[in-house]
């Protein structure tokens, strides 16, 4: 019983590490996508969007399977809701790399409007935070969870200035409105991605220390080890 | 034993109503603080979310000390999970209004766009499928809950409208560029906050039929009662 309930949480843990995998990878191909002006690849991250909404189902089957016909302890139950959460968050960031990957399709019908140079760093920056965020998970880091969380606040420095900069061009030169207007919309939903990302850092710390840090102060969390 | 689950349900039940009732409010009163050009209001709304916030933490707690210390039969395991992820849909549309505020106060200080119209009405339905959707679950019926997940079509279609429109002021004359955005950035929102509101209504069909319908066709779902 014991050895069966190990293999149902490892087969749980690798599923979730599978649908990790493909997000970073829609989240990484979405932005390539737009630099090296290739619409194949957004339409790549479109398509794979099924097979990640799919894992998020059956991930919330194994959880209730589990939940439903074990009785799970205290930390074990943690894992089960985190993984449940952490698919979800999973599913919406995917969502965002769709949405990415769809502006982009219209973007490069048209020249563009400047070197990328800010986007990128964007999303390679969030595409660090999840995959620190599913590492702190793995090897059950609250302390690598909760670095990932205070990273959050440079995604979102980052996103208002592209916000005034796009904005600038916009007014200075409307036959930019377009293009500006959904770079603007990518910077967004990486923004989101971010975000999600920071959620799946606050559910890690929980699963980990039982411990509920959000909308908390940064002086209430000196003591996460 | 018996007596004592049933009033920790119906604690766990009215305290997700009472963050429904609140999210609600949340997002009609952003609205009206836009439409009445009342900054007060607006800023009420976003006063509100720590409160909205904290549910979310207290729900996350019961959910778990019932899963904990009790074996929770397959309906109620499904009751208690739907009721976490709904607490955790409410408190992203708690986020949403608090943009949609966020962005009033800026619009409030500038002379309006023009008269808001579409804006009000989207708002007046992504409230409605809230609403909808927490009745659904208080009712225990999958039916209606299918339907509030049917009107998001409805919603997009008015986001999209609004999006061309915007678009074209923007174009049309620079000095609108910074109001529209934000109109558009409220849009999105509201967009958002039916997408929330549809995951609910998801959510309850799971809890009542055990069933899971994310990302079916239509012709799937004929036989919900």
């Amino acid at each position: 019983m014991e050895r069966h309930r190990d293999q149902e949480f490892e087969a749980i843990r690798q599923l979730l590490l599978r649908m990790g995998g493909l997000v970073e990878r829609m989240i990484s191909e979405a932005m390539a996508s737009l630099v090296e002006r290739d619409t194949s690849r957004a339409q790549a991250v479109i398509r794979t969007d099924s097979e990640v909404d799919q894992i998020e189902k059956d991930l919330d089957d194994a959880c209730h399977a589990v939940l439903a016909l074990q009785q799970p302890t205290a930390v074990d139950l943690r894992f089960l809701v985190a993984v449940m959460k952490i698919a979800n968050d999973l599913e919406r960031m995917g969502d965002s790399a769709v949405n990415v990957a769809q502006a982009v399709e219209v973007l490069n019908l048209e020249p563009p409007l400047k070197p990328y140079i800010d986007l990128p760093r964007l999303a390679a920056i969030t595409q660090e935070m999840v995959r620190d965020a599913l590492d702190s998970f793995v090897r059950r880091d609250a302390r690598a969870a909760y670095e990932v969380t205070k990273r959050d606040d440079e995604v979102d420095g980052l996103y208002k200035q592209l916000f005034r900069e796009l904005l600038s061009y916009m007014i200075e030169d409307p036959r930019t409105t377009t293009r500006a207007l959904h770079l603007l919309l990518i910077a967004r939903n990486y923004e989101r991605v971010a975000d999600h990302a920071t959620n799946i850092g606050e559910d890690v710390v929980f699963y980990v220390e039982g411990r509920d840090i959000r909308h908390l102060e940064a002086t209430d969390l000196a003591d996460i080890r």
